[in-house]
């Protein structure tokens, strides 16, 4: 199950950037489970991981790399199907052992390549079969490989995610690329995604790192499918330089500003789109908090009911069970709620207010407001201005088959 | 589904205290769904109450009354079917008539008499049918009805809850007798759970709340079936006196660590009975944390794999996946922990040590762990003195079919 329309577009090619999908056999013969990713030598990288403390081998391998060859990466390896987590020291060769057998292949150095891993956990990665596929993999790569890396980075997701947004600044042409993979295990601060993203525009490192910093906070930092991070999480943005641009380096002026803004916009339609395709989701949730002091206790209410099994399963029902929800905002760690305060809308029906259910709300009107596939919550706490905005899905039968039969 | 045997044992009677059950006809016609707990004159009581900010009118009452009545309370009114939660004035209004009606028939002042109430939220609470059935409650009212009173107190509960513990101190025989109902929205801080306890020792009533606060932090408190918190959790201890012991003045006396004990006992046996019947559960799973450096670490470690869907459903499926251990185990939020010194342990078999798979691990051991019902998880964290022990259930199908179709 997944909600709403595929959300594979039109995949704009990124100067500078080249792509190259294979088979390896990782896992399934014949599936293709290796994706290469290269980007040219004028290109900077930002890049966000996991903060699990069990952090995958290849996610230690991608950090030290990235550091060792100053942020200037020219390959990013990733094989789905075994995601090389769990594995020990054993697990930190393998991955060394990869980012050699590109840059061998490639003529660079073993630091310029990262190392991505996503699959299975706690199963000795098969090191040779990737070895084998690197030489293919390298003559796949191509500009337009976009869609094709997007299937290639999948493992229980039911469908790609990409997304483009070209913007026009100081009388040139720019596009923001990208492509992620995801469905379970997501909650903020990473989920068990990988997101690949790419622009021609020249920038500085710095600003360019704190412009995903910025994009992933309001994007895969909001959205939450079960509650669980994964291991192995990262974020990519390179930023060729290949439109020519004089390079940015102010971050007040209207290209950094014009680059953000796309940025976040790509970020948050492949956040939604990883929860869109949230394991055994039939509803999208937007859970949407204002009026509070602090956008931390939005937040805070927010992944409340977005976490809240009950609130979940009801979504599920399609039950406009404002009682749930009511039970959610009151748990959540709030000092001094007023309760008599709150106001509780689904898709614009206002539900509940001053503890109990609004004397306008008819169980008509909740039952079309839980109808359709989109549904927004929203809650008034009328305390203060703050807002936060999460993503979830609902908790469904196939939640559960799916991660039953499936081993991470 | 529940795991493990029916844990209504032998109910002893206690001296001062007599129960009365009978049908309302509050939801289900002829449902037994009213019980009427009466204490004797010499009565102590204390009580805990949800911290849910959005509390039933019952327990805003309850608390009231308590106050009012110098925690001399001579009636406990319990009805199932409606939670009269999520009413507004309203159901305060109500609360306070059925209080009203048990004084009046039984010529006490309305605020010795408490309501609670547990069911449907949301739904005015219908307090004509309550009235009604208060006298055949008072006729009704025997020393022997606890297991009736068990029975009666329950909503989606498959099976009543009860235990009694007998001590010998300072020559005299003392009871403590409890009952509870409670098999979803469970987790720390009350459930959805009502506990009537009750015992017959004298003792001054501050001494006697500081017992049920520690007993509840370490039974009720530390049990999770799926995160949720409830409007209307209450847990109440009645001490009678009637054994005629001096009143326990001395919290460093024998009698009162005897009645400690005792009452933490058989709050653990009720918690652990609302875990072993929690909605869907399949599984009863202890999870033990040593080896940290406060009992909070140890805790948020233990709830973060106590509240993990992934966690849950790999129990569900007895899977004995250690790679979802580590992955929650790794996002919970303590400071520098040390990967590479956690141990994870499946029934005393080391699955997991040094961020991998123990070398002595194999499959077929996991298998076997898994095996039983009852599961512990215990994790070795290896930087301090501090211990923590959570209960919990595995999360199934049935979780959701149960959550999805009944409107709480």
């Amino acid at each position: 199950m997944a909600v709403g329309q595929d959300s594979l577009g039109k995949m704009l090619p990124v100067a500078g950037v080249r792509l190259g999908t294979v088979a390896a056999g990782i896992k399934t013969p014949g599936r293709r489970d290796l994706v290469l990713i290269e980007a040219s030598a004028a290109t900077n990288c930002a890049a966000v991981f996991t903060r699990n403390a069990f952090c995958a081998a290849p996610v230690t391998v991608a950090r030290e790399n990235l550091r060792a060859c100053g942020q200037r990466p020219r390959y990013m390896l990733v094989n789905t199907g075994n995601a090389n987590a769990g594995t020990g020291k054993a697990g930190i060769a393998d991955a060394r052992a990869c980012a050699r057998a590109v840059a061998a292949e490639a003529g660079v150095d073993e630091q310029q390549v990262l190392p991505f891993s996503t699959g299975v956990i706690g199963e000795p990665l098969p090191v040779g079969l990737i070895e084998d596929a690197v030489p293919a993999a390298i003559d796949a790569l191509s500009e337009e490989g976009w869609s094709s890396a997007a299937e290639g980075i999948l493992t229980t997701d039911t469908r790609p995610k990409g997304c483009s947004v070209s913007f026009h600044c100081e009388g040139r042409d720019f596009v923001v690329t990208g492509i992620a993979k995801g469905a379970g295990m997501i909650r903020p601060n990473m989920a068990t995604m990988l997101a690949y993203l790419a622009t021609d525009i020249a920038i500085d490192q710095d600003l360019l790192q704190d412009i995903l910093n910025n994009a992933v906070a309001m994007s895969f930092n909001r959205i939450t499918v079960d509650g669980d991070t994964s291991t192995n999480d990262a974020c990519v943005l390179l930023a060729t330089g290949a439109a020519g641009n004089p390079g940015i380096i102010d971050n007040a002026s209207a290209a950094y500003l014009a680059l953000s803004h796309a940025v976040q916009e790509v970020c948050i339609n492949l956040a939604q789109g990883l929860v869109r395709d949230g394991e055994g989701a039939s509803k999208f949730v937007t859970v949407q908090v204002n009026g509070g002091r602090s956008e931390a206790e939005c937040l805070e209410v927010a992944y409340t009911i977005a976490h809240s099994p009950l609130v979940k399963t009801a979504l599920f029902a399609s039950d406009p069970n404002w009682g749930r929800l009511l039970a959610a905002i009151g748990r959540a760690d709030v000092p001094q709620l007023q309760v008599d305060r709150v106001a509780v809308y689904l898709n614009e029906v206002l539900i509940a207010r001053e503890g109990c259910r609004a004397d306008s709300y008819t169980e008509e009107q909740g039952v079309a407001a839980m109808a359709p596939e989109d549904i927004v919550i929203r809650i008034e706490l009328d305390r203060g201005e703050a807002v936060a905005t999460v993503w979830t899905t609902d908790f469904s039968y196939d939640y559960v088959r799916i991660n039953a039969e499936y081993r991470t």
